[in-house]
């Protein structure tokens, strides 16, 4: 008995990670009540993004322009490159602020089951950035995953004779963690990667 | 260091109930990557879901037209009134396909708390159209929360010499239920309204 409208509304919705059907319908409700202050300017913004976001040719980060605003930086270090999975992994680590130098998005990681191969990711175009010089550090920073460690195994063969010195990010607690709370590879990683203090 | 196309997006987005910065964030990574397919899609569903939604001055209902489609299917029985807190409630009995009669929105409950009183809910122009003649049964179907029956019983003392007769859901084991996992006045009320078999 809904009108067409909200049904299409609502199926749209329905289809963002984490939202199910049934938050789709409190949404729905919740911007109808709310159409100048919410609704309008979400769709408004929606379009905007879509037709102003590019994908910067460089390193794969998301931005009004191609190169990106990190790749135009002056400021930032043009001899570092971290490597992560996709613009959200970009994303936390601009917030933690730890790093300014460059980046480059793989656009995934390799995966057998979900038949991803090298192809699929820009490790080609990584190699020749490296390859091109003036680079001294490759940070991997992908996830912890057995998919995410095989892709950067996959990445340092590549990049073995390139004379860039290629790391990883350190395995151990996670800050504020617990050990009674943290599985036992963790522990373990963290116990043998312990330094004198 | 995001665009703010992207910043604002991400904004508008946790501003929806059970969506927060980080869901958010997936949410637009997920968007970009389906710009055609869903990205425009839903910015124009949006605009014209707030343009075209409208509520229906007789129930309460949201629809394209004024009065709604309920409201105007000759078919639908006309001499009972369902009485519900909001249209997604209005949605979840429809669904049931239990009732067949009108509706009226109340937009909200009574809730000294967030200051809502009865001049803020439309309890006025229930009493009208009951008082008007021809309905025969008022059903509060208002959530079983102090609130919900706090309001119910306003709503009937309101309704108790307008000669309709007024009746609310009844309480009980829900369809599929385990008694080990019900509270104790849920099971005290199954318990008191027991039927015999």
């Amino acid at each position: 008995m809904n009108s067409p409208e909200i049904d299409s509304l609502i199926m749209l919705l329905s289809k963002l990670p984490g939202i199910g059907p049934r938050s789709a319908r409190r949404a729905v409700l919740h911007l109808i009540k709310r159409r100048e202050g919410l609704m309008m300017p979400l769709s408004q913004s929606l379009a905007d993004t879509a037709t102003k976001i590019k994908t910067c040719g460089t390193c794969g980060n998301l931005d009004t322009s191609d190169p990106c605003l990190i790749c135009r930086d002056p400021e930032r270090d043009k001899g570092a490159i971290c490597v992560i999975e996709d613009a959200g992994d970009l994303w936390a680590l601009e917030r933690s602020g730890i790093f300014s130098g460059q980046y480059h998005v793989l656009g995934g990681v390799l995966s057998a089951l979900d038949g991803i191969g090298p192809d699929d990711l820009t490790i080609d175009p990584l190699v020749s950035r490296v390859r091109d010089g003036g680079i001294s550090e490759v940070i991997l920073a992908l996830n912890a995953t057995v998919d995410g460690q095989t892709t950067a195994h996959v990445i340092m063969d590549r990049l073995a004779d390139s004379g860039a010195k290629v790391s990883g990010l350190a395995h151990g607690l996670p800050v504020g963690g617990e050990l009674d709370y943290l599985d036992d590879g963790t522990i373990a990683a963290a116990f043998r990667a312990r330094r004198s203090v």
